[in-house]
């Protein structure tokens, strides 16, 4: 048996790889063929294992619980995030079975948080930064229930997670009427007659089932439960949304066949993107062609479901091939690399940039890939282009044409943006494009903001505001790293950063749920532990032999809410840069109501002491600071960038005056309130 | 207008009691009638009101916000937990009209928590010690889902928690399919079509409705909010259970009417509490007084709801007068009085300690009150009674016969233990009842565990095991004192228990989700600040002068879900004893499943620096200390038991080896792993 393990972990491990690697394999071999329904590659490697071991050898039965695994490392999970339980532990105990290995000897890991909430948020850091998945086990009701604003956060910004909860296997092992009146702990009784009926036991699934994921199965049948999970990757790679996986303890030691690893011994990100129609995915991509050749002065908007869709590298291939100038958006910031002549600025309508603003609305033709619409996103729904534009929303299940002077529309339902991008890019055309760009489109530089000189102070020893910070902090930053921020003031701010090449910025944008970066940011850097330099496309324009830096802007506020798991950063030595902006409480919110309410106070803590009693004891795995003035601050940042190897945890105070905020919150705030 | 608020809240002021004082005035009045549905008390007020101020001027309009928050005073909520966000900031801003103050002159306390999850278990723990309502506000989304297993540990364990949720108004407003169709922050959007498609507002209400919540009013028309906010406070009562509030933010400052607050000024558990029909009611009293004069050994059980319904004073008072025995259960631990030679031991069938055991089944008639069957609170099934035992179950909705000979049964539904209870202690019969108790039938103390001697090492050098602290925490607590333990090892222990007079005993026995202790611990020091003695009912055996302690257990994986309350209970001066079990992590998980593996494991803490990283910055509130061995415990137990009074924190981090447990502890897994 152990030996037809090793067969089967192995096939499996093949291609237990990155997006982007599948990408690379599968365009070398040239097999691209839309109407298949198993990929070229898949079915070449089930070729490959057939013929290696016999197709006889194949259909191994392993526990339920270990199929789970081996799925999860066969589509690229390497940690996992979460809180043991009653109801999972079972489950887990498959961890660490032998055959649990991919081809590079990586087996999976636990990484344990502290609270459900925490290892929610920290897996969906982790499928921001990879775009794999990020897996968070929980155990029923409990710890489920704590994780799940983290899974609403992931729905609301399309990140891909997959949440696993142990359950208890009453139900589905039909143990007769009187098992199945009794009340068990971690669930709810009835309102009434709790004492004579049973729990409703798929009460957990029912809250979240077309509510916070995207795909929910509650196993039930341990025929169908390989295919259920199968289905679930698949649906979270569909829609990019979160799903969830119901897993009866009783299931895990059952064994079950191998047949789905073997014929899909990876199901991956590209092969589950519902394809466009042929015929019409062709038809849009002429139509977008003819309007890019009609058009003077063009331009690519890149949006939140082009980092998504795994097509970082493609749009930014576009922009260059087709010499056409790109805006960010505030959820699609950093899509676009910023170090290019080409990026323009971050547009968000009426509160962007004057500069920014003017550019875009020079623009007659606009490409919005990857688009999302939503009130911090789309400028407060107020999201204007040139009087004479041309919009084109490309979007996963839609690409709309919009025609500002005649105010028609045409859209194609079903026709995904990622075809047109691939389209797009195979035309001969895009190199023979020319346009007229006026002497406006200048790349975009943070000058462009004119921030207030007297928002720096007078010298060296001024307090730092955060006028210095959005001048002190784009400058601290190398190619390559990976900028993670909580929703908060300074978070408005670093929309108009101008970041270097192939800087990743993770932030949520839009849940804007308070606490989330700070897990989230222990997720990204055990997701570049598993995947190093993944977010990098293009390695020459990092310095050689330079190791990105892992970067959090934290307020304090937020750091409250979920601060234990910079101990869980010291536990698995994840090394990491953490600014924590200390302006006394929820200045953001301050700004809307009640500057002065103790509801908007916070306990002041002593924040450098934190990492010695979150298990640093000897201070040997990080370095806390208070930095108060523009110097100290200066000094840091010049110490940090140009540090070489990358160590443990960088702790920074900073002070902060209680009511100072970026120009750019106040803009939107001011905007809100006049909708 | 002024003048006339005052005129109201000092009218809704005086009934801001608590059950107990208002059971007292009621029967002062001897007024009870059932058939009123509006009750004498109430009715008096009113005219009290009318008499004095003239019916015309009573009916004032105020801001909807400030009606939340005195009908909330009016009931007895003198706090509020809470996080502030967008969405509900216009709300609290409310919480500062100067009206709003009951005749103490007490006015509503916000307490701010640093995460939404602490915010509802400190709710939970305020009601758990004050009987009153716990009330949570949290923000759309964000907040409201990461309160959510609060609540439903609340609902799981029959707690009057109010969370209300401040929402976006946009919907209610009905401003048109245009600005309908946009995506708010903190909100979901749609899974499919969302760039066209607005989200479902409802959503968050629709995940916890006939869920999490007896009661869940999505607020959406101003002419019967205030019905509504009254209608979910009267459901609370009425179950004992969880209720919702989602308030538009743009209702808050809209004029409502004050004519509830007048026509009730206050509402009350007892008067939301379903009466049963009076024929029934005195049938199943006359059938229970049989009983009891039929028998030779009977017993009372104090169960959960005994508490809830707040009968705490009315059972003691029963076994009193009829001299009757007396068990606890788990989740019914520190009702009856433990001090009372009359108390027996806790009873969970077959896993209680065999002295408790032998003397439930050798009674003849079992008079279960507020009687609740789960899994661990009605010994995993396994609750038997004697042979020919006669058993009656008293339910707030039923009350049921069972003869253990005849294996018949009889059921009242709709009938209410509390009524019943009533009336059995009105009865002059009680008294005059005469039991058969043979010698078996003694106090229950401690000793009948037959603890194992070498648990307590050999000497004051020993290292602190759980045999240790069995022998050693019960002599530390006082009379009058209120302990909170967390879900853990140590928790099964402390069942068995014989506690001082008068000491509550607060623990989530159900649910068992790890962390809800210590925000709740918050919540029970603050409800002690808001009502003193609350809990204590015969003064006189508290030692003269003493102010009972608050103290806690927690577990070392427990309080790293939730530990940054600590720094609330800081901020808000709340003095508490917190013994922190440290043994290495997850040890109740360890004794079930994977005793070594890493997932069980937690990253080591520091813990005594831990307050003053959190707030304590000059040490002035608090005190840490380490404790392994016996006579460091010993004297650190003295020093406390004996102190006068009670400031600040007290912090003992108790070292515990990894894989010590209570033997009750391994007895109930034994039994759950058997079924």
């Amino acid at each position: 048996m152990r030996e037809t393990f090793h067969i089967k972990s192995r096939v499996c491990g093949i291609l237990s790889c990155s997006v982007f690697r599948f990408i690379t394999y599968h365009s070398e071999e040239q097999t691209i063929k839309f109407t298949d329904t198993m990929t070229p590659v898949t079915h070449d490697l089930v070729h490959t294992a057939q013929h290696l071991y016999g197709a006889n050898n194949l259909a191994a039965q392993i526990p339920f619980g270990l199929y789970v695994f081996k799925r999860l490392l066969s589509v690229g999970v390497k940690s996992i995030f979460g809180v043991p339980g009653d109801y999972n532990m079972r489950l887990l105990e498959h961890m660490y079975d032998e055959s649990l290995v991919d081809t590079a000897g990586d087996k999976l890991e636990w990484v344990g948080c502290c609270n459900e909430l925490n290892a929610a948020y920290a897996a969906d850091g982790y499928s921001r930064y990879s775009n794999e998945i990020g897996c968070v086990i929980t155990t029923y009701g409990v710890g489920e229930l704590g994780a799940i604003s983290g899974l609403a956060g992931a729905f609301a910004e399309s990140v891909k997670v997959l949440h696993i909860v142990g359950i208890v296997d009453y139900e589905v092992n039909d143990l007769g009427p009187e098992m199945r009146s009794h009340n068990l702990h971690h669930l709810l009784p009835r309102l009434n007659d709790s004492n004579f009926v049973g729990p409703d036991y798929r009460v957990y699934a029912e809250m979240v089932k077309d509510k916070v994921a995207c795909s929910v199965e509650y196993l039930d049948d341990l025929e169908t439960a390989c295919d259920k999970v199968d289905k679930v990757i698949e649906d979270i790679y569909k829609y990019s949304k979160p799903g969830y996986l119901f897993v009866p303890r009783s299931f895990v030691d059952e064994l079950v066949s191998t047949k789905n690893l073997i014929e899909k011994p990876t199901i991956t990100l590209r092969e589950c993107i519902e394809k466009s129609p042929v015929d019409e995915a062709k038809i849009v991509t002429e139509k977008i062609l003819r309007l890019l050749n009609q058009s003077a002065s063009p331009a690519v908007i890149g949006d939140m479901f082009t980092d998504r869709y795994g097509l970082r590298v493609e749009l930014n291939d576009f922009i260059n091939k087709a010499n056409i100038v790109g805006f960010s958006t505030v959820q699609g910031k950093s899509i676009i690399d910023e170090s290019s002549p080409l990026y323009m600025g971050a547009y968000n309508g009426m509160t962007s940039a004057p500069t920014v603003s003017e550019k875009l609305l020079a623009c007659d033709l606009v490409l919005h890939f990857g688009i999302e619409k939503n009130e911090v996103n789309y400028g407060n729904y107020n999201f204007p282009h040139k009087s004479d534009a041309k919009i084109v929303e490309l979007h996963p299940q839609y690409i709309r044409f919009y025609d500002n002077t005649t105010k028609k529309e045409e859209i194609y339902k079903g026709v995904s943006f990622v075809d047109i991008l691939d389209l797009l890019n195979q035309s001969p055309e895009l190199s023979e494009l020319s346009f007229q760009y006026n002497s406006k489109f200048k790349a975009y530089t943070i000058e462009e903001l004119n921030l207030d000189e007297r928002d720096f102070g007078n010298d060296e020893t001024s307090d730092i505001t955060q006028g210095t910070l959005q001048k002190s902090m784009p400058n601290y930053l190398n190619p390559g790293d990976v900028l993670i921020s909580d929703t908060g003031t300074f978070q408005f701010a670093i929309r108009d950063f101008s970041l270097p090449s192939q800087v990743k910025y993770i932030t949520q944008g839009f849940y804007l749920s308070i606490g989330m970066a700070l897990p989230a940011a222990l997720g990204v850097g055990i997701a570049m532990r598993d995947y190093p330099m993944h977010h990098v496309w293009d390695v020459e324009k990092i310095p050689f032999g330079y190791e990105p830096k892992v970067i959090l802007f934290e307020g304090d506020g937020a750091a409250q809410m979920t601060v234990q798991e910079l101990s869980t950063m010291i536990r698995h030595q994840v090394p990491i840069e953490i600014f924590l902006w200390n302006n006394n409480g929820y200045t953001i919110e301050r700004v809307i109501e009640g500057p002065t309410r103790p509801y908007n106070d916070i306990q002041p803590w002593k924040w450098t002491k934190l990492l010695e009693a979150f298990g640093d004891f000897d201070g040997k795995h990080s370095r806390a600071t208070v930095l108060e003035t523009r110097s100290q601050l200066e000094n840091k940042l010049s110490e940090l960038k140009y540090k070489d190897h990358r160590r443990g945890i960088d702790f920074m105070e900073v002070k902060l005056a209680t009511m100072d905020v970026p120009s750019q919150l106040q803009k939107m705030i001011d905007a809100i309130v006049k909708n």
